[in-house]
C-alpha cells in the first residue's frame, strides 16, 4: 500500500522544474563572494517580505537561530509564544547558543499568540542592574503547534508596537508565513511589518529540499553572514540549491490548495465523530487519547503522522492531491474511534 | 527617623558573635587544600540536609549556577516552577551560562509549586534524536515570589518521585529551606530529601555577611569544586566568613521569629484593610494598584521594601524586633490606601 | 582577460556529471529519516576511511566544530599544531562554542606538525581538581597554511599512538586528506588510522557545490547527528547535494593531477627567481614583501590568489587544465619582482 | 618539624590588625546598594592604579574573567604572553565562558612579555566577514610563570601603544602587580596606565584572606558589577573581608622584603651548585629533573612547594622571616642534588 506522507510539509520531492533549475544552475563560492543564484533568491525574498536584505541558510532553525544571537546578550530574556518552535522544538539553542532565558506568554490572544498588553507586562520596567533585562519578543506565523494557527495583521501590528515601545527587537519566526498571508489573502510583507528579522523557509509547504532565508536590515543581515559562517552554515556554490529555492516560491499563488486540502481532511474526519477543528492553514491537530497507539495504527493502513502533545499532526502539502486526502480518509475511518478523546 | 529595613532577610549585620568568630577563625588555603573551618561548615551543613558532602560558594546565586551545571548538558530543559528564583532572579545564568532551556510549570499544586503530574507530563517521554531532552527538575523550597510558599514534605517526597521516575534529576533552591523546615517543624533534611543538589543560604535570615552552600554526593561536590573554581569562587582563607556562617547556623531554632514578626506585620495591614494574605514564613507579598508609587511613599516613613512584579515585599529578619514591626505599622497606617488595590 | 582564479579549490563549478545526478537524485526528508543518497555518501566516505560511520555536513567548519563539541567539555584544553585551521580560521568556534582552551604546537615534527613528545609533553600528567584538563589533539592532513603539508602514515601513527597514550582523543581535520593520501599513495583511510574522529571536505579539491563529512564510530556519529541538528546543519532531501559528492568523489585517482599543476606553477616562478617551494600536493604559498599589492597587481592580469599571513596562497584545482597554469605563469612572469622577498 | 610553606604567597593567615577590621567592619548590603567598606576599598584600589573605578571580585581568577568577559565578542581572538595565567591556570574560562579564541606570543621581548612588534603582526590587519577578529591584548605584570618577571614601564607603554594603534583592548593580569611596582620604584599606577582594565590580587603577597579588584572606566566597572552578579560574585556584607583588604594594602611598601627573602632563597641554591636564576620578585622558578620526586624529598624536610612545568616553585611571603629562609636553606642542603638538572 503506498504510504500517504502527512508527517510534515518538510517531505515533499523536489519537482521537476527544481531538478532543472538545480542542473542548470549559475554559481559561484558564496563564501570568498556572493553565489549569483543565491543572491538572486536572497534579493527575491527580502522584496516578497518589505525588508532590504536576506540571507541563505541551511536550515530554519538555523535562521531562527542566527536571528536570536543578533539580539540577544548574555542572558538576556527574551518573550515567546507558549510552544513557540524557537521554545521546544530547536534543541534548546535559544538558550545555550544564543544564550537567551526565555518567558514563555500564554496564548491570551488567540491560539499561538500572547496580546500586546502581556508583551507590555512582560516587558516590564528596567530594573536594578542586577535585574534579568527583557530584550526580544519572538513571534510565530503561523503558529505550529498551536496547529498552523494564523496571527491576522492588525494583531501583528499591535505585537510588533508594543514591543518597539517596550525597546524589544522583534524576530519572527515566519516559516510558514506564507501559508498565513495565504490564509490572509495578503503578501507576505503585511505580515512582516515592523519586525527587526524573519526567518522564512523554502522546504516547508514550498517543496524546496533545503534552505531558509533571514531577511532584516543590511546591517542585521551583513551580522548575519559572519554568524552564518560561525555557525557552519557558509557553502560555495550553494546556487544548486538556490536555483530550487527560486522555483519553489513559484508555488506561494497555490498554497490555499494546500488549505483546501487540510479543511477536507478535517471534514472528513469530524463526519467520523473525530473532534477535529477547522484548520486555519495547512496544518490539522487532532486530539486523541494515546497518540503512539494511534500514530501505529495508521502506520499500518500507510498513513503517516506526527505526534504534537497528546495530538496527531497531519500536514497536507503539495506531494499530495485532494484524491490523496480522500484515499486517507477511507483509510482512517475504520480507525476513527483511536482518534476520538471522550 | 531610623529606617525600618524590610527590603530583605539579606540586610542584617553580623552579629556581635559572628564578628568574634571572624576575628578568632583558623583558617588556611581552600584551594590549595581545605580551609579547616569551611570544612568544618560545609560538613555541618551536610548533616543538617541529610547529604554526603557540602561546598560553600560566596553567593546563592553560584550555588544554583553551579547545581544547574551539574546537571545540564547542551540545551538540555529544566523544569521549574513559574517564577522561580533560578527563571526570574538570576541574569539568565541557567540558560546561557548553564547552557539550559527551562520550561515553567504553573503552580497547580499549591502556591509556588507544580504537582507531580504535571512534571510527569512536561518530562515526557524520551523522543527522537533532534528532540529536547529534558533532564533535570527544579524546585524552590521556600518559594520566594510565591510569598515564601512551603512546599511541605509529603508533596516534596511527590515531587522527587515524580522526577525520578521521568529519569529526572533533581536540584533543590533551598535558600530558605531553613524557614520551610521550621514553619514544618522539621529538620532541614526532611526537605532535601532524595535532590541531588540543594543549594541552602546563610545570609538570608541567618544573618551570616556572605555565603552559601551546595550540598550534594561526594561526586557531585567534588565536580562542583572544580565548576566553583571556573566561576572564580574559589577563595583562600575562606575560614574568616565561613566562621560567620557556623554562627549563623544557630540561629536555626529562632526562625520561627522571624514567622510571627512577619504575620504580625501581615495582621496590622488587614486590620486597616489592606488585603495581606497570611504568611506561611517571612516574607509578605502585598498586591498593590502602584508599587513604584508605593515604595517611594514607604520610603517617606522610613518603612523599605522592594517591589516583586505589581506587589510590595516584606521580610521581617533578625535584626528587626517586634517592637519594629509595630513601629512600622504605625508609620504605615496612614499610607495603607496605597497598599490596597480596589 | 579570462581570470584564472586559484584563490582556492573550492571555486570549483559543479561539473556536468555532478549537475545530472543532482537532477536524478533519489531524495527523502533526512531530518525525520536518511535521505537514500546522503545515505550512501556517508556509507562510502565511511568505507574510505575505514571508520564506522559517517555524518554529511553542510560544511568543513561544521564538520570541525561538530568534531570538537564531542571531544570537549567545558574549558578543556586540545591540543592542534600551530596554524591550525580549527586555530585562526574558523571564527574561534572551537573556544567559544566548543568551550575548548587550544594550546598550539610549534611544528618540530616537520611542517604542519608537532612531534609525539611534544604530543606527550603537552599533554601532561593530571593535575589537581584546579588544574586545565587536557583531552583533545586536532591533527590536519594536509596543513593548509603550512602551504599543503603532508603527514606521512608513520608520523600519523606516532602522533595517534603519543596522544592515546595520554588519554586524549583524536580528531583529525582531514579537509584535503585526499590530497596527503594522493601523494603518499595511499588510500584515506591509512591516514584516518586511530583517529576518533575525521571531517573530509567534498568542496576544497573535488569539485562539490557544498558539503563536507564527519567520520567515526556509531556512537560518535550518533551523537554527532544531534550537535549537527543543534547547529542548524540537519537538512531536508540533502540528497541533492550529496548526489553531486557522490560524483565528486570520482575525482580522487585524479588528484594527482592537480599537484602536478601546482609543481609545474612552483617551478615556473622559480624559473623567474621567485622562492617558491617544491609544493607537496595543490597549495603553494610564496612569501612576498608585500602581499596586499602583489594580490592587486595580480588581478590586474587576471591571477586570482589570496593572502595567507605575508604570503600568497595558489591553489590549483580541477577547472583549470596546465595550459591554464602556463598562462598564469606568462601572465605572473612581468610582475615577479612582486613575488621576490630579497 | 614545623614545615616551611613556600608554595604560595596566598597561604597566608590573616594578621591580627585583619582580623581586628574584620570584627570591627562598617558593613551593608552589597547587592542592593554599596557595602560602605567594599567601597572605600574599591576607591583606594582605584587611587592606587589611576583609574576612575574598581569593583571587588571574590578571587583574581573572577577578576580576570570579567576583564575579558567586558571586551570580548563571540569568538574575538585574544593575545596574551606565552603561559599567561588567563591560559593556562584558569581552567579554559578565557575561552569557554568569556568566548576568546587565544593566541600565545613567545616572550621575544623578555621573561614573559611578547615585543611590541608581536603584538602589531599578531593583531593583524582587517580581514573579510570570515576571519577571526582580533579585539584584546592581556598582559601579565609580573608573569607568575616566567618565575615573577617584572615588564618594565617603558615596555608596558609600548605594549599598550602597540595594542591601541591596532584598536585592541587592553588588560592587565596585575595579580602582582604591586611586586612589579615595587621592585621598579614606581607606584602601582605607572603600571597601569593606558590599560583598560587591570586585575589586582588582595590575597596574593599582601595577605588578605580572599578578594581581587578590577579597576577601570567607571563605565566598564558597572557593566562588570553586573557581569559579577552574574557569576555569582555578589556578596552581601563583603566588608568583613574588604576590611582585611583594607589592611592588607597597608603592606604595600615593605614588598621589598620578600623580593630579598626570595633572593637569599636563590643565593643559597646557587651556594649549594643549584641553577637558581636572580629573582626580580617573590617567585623563584627551579628547574628540576625530576618535579613530583623533588617535591615530594622536600615535603620530607618541612619545605612546600609546588611544581610549575618542569620546575619547582618557591614563593617567599610576609608569613615567613628571613630566619625561616635560612632555616629552609639548610634544611634543602641535603636535598640540593634533586634540584640540579645536570
Amino acid at each position: 500500500m503506498r504510504p500517504i506522507d502527512l508527517r510534515s510539509d518538510t517531505v515533499t520531492q523536489p519537482s521537476k522544474e527544481m531538478r532543472a533549475a538545480m542542473a542548470a544552475a549559475e554559481v559561484g563560492d558564496d563564501v570568498l563572494e556572493q553565489d549569483p543564484t543565491l543572491a538572486r533568491l536572497e534579493g527575491r525574498v527580502a522584496d516578497l517580505l518589505g525588508l532590504e536584505a536576506a540571507l541563505w541558510v541551511p536550515s530554519g532553525c538555523m535562521g531562527n537561530l542566527i536571528g536570536l544571537m543578533l539580539h540577544l546578550k548574555r542572558g538576556d530574556r527574551f518573550l515567546a509564544p507558549a510552544q513557540a518552535h524557537v521554545l521546544g522544538a530547536e534543541l534548546g539553542t535559544g538558550a545555550w547558543l544564543a544564550g537567551g532565558m526565555p518567558e514563555a506568554l500564554a496564548w491570551e490572544g488567540g491560539p499561538g499568540r500572547p496580546t500586546p498588553a502581556q508583551v507590555t507586562k512582560a516587558a516590564g520596567a528596567p530594573g536594578p542592574y542586577y535585574s534579568l533585562r527583557t530584550t526580544l519578543l519572538c513571534l510565530e506565523n503561523t503558529h505550529n503547534f498551536a496547529g498552523g494557527a494564523v496571527t491576522p495583521q492588525a494583531e501583528h501590528r499591535a505585537l510588533v508596537a508594543a514591543a518597539k515601545a517596550a525597546k524589544l527587537a522583534v524576530h519572527l519566526d515566519g516559516a510558514r508565513i506564507w501559508h498565513a498571508a495565504a490564509a490572509l489573502g495578503l503578501p507576505p510583507s503585511a505580515l512582516a511589518e515592523g519586525v527587526d528579522t524573519v526567518q522564512v523557509c523554502l522546504s516547508k509547504g514550498l517543496g524546496a529540499p533545503m534552505g531558509s532565508l533571514l531577511a532584516g536590515s543590511r546591517a542585521a543581515i551583513a551580522d548575519a553572514r559572519r554568524l552564518r559562517k560561525m555557525l557552519g552554515g557558509g557553502v560555495r556554490q550553494g546556487g544548486v540549491v538556490g536555483a530550487a529555492g527560486l522555483v519553489a516560491l513559484d508555488y506561494l499563488p497555490r498554497i490555499a490548495e494546500d488549505h483546501a486540502k487540510t479543511r477536507r481532511l478535517a471534514e472528513g474526519l469530524r463526519g467520523f465523530g473525530v473532534a477535529a477543528p477547522v484548520p486555519e492553514t495547512n496544518i490539522l491537530l487532532v486530539p486523541v487519547p494515546d497518540a503512539p497507539a494511534a500514530l501505529a495504527a495508521l502506520e499500518g493502513v500507510g498513513v503517516r503522522a506526527l505526534p504534537v502533545g497528546s495530538a496527531v499532526r497531519f500536514i497536507p502539502h503539495r506531494d499530495l492531491e485532494m484524491a490523496d486526502i480522500e484515499e486517507a480518509l477511507r483509510r482512517l475511518e475504520p480507525l476513527a474511534h483511536l482518534l476520538r478523546t471522550a
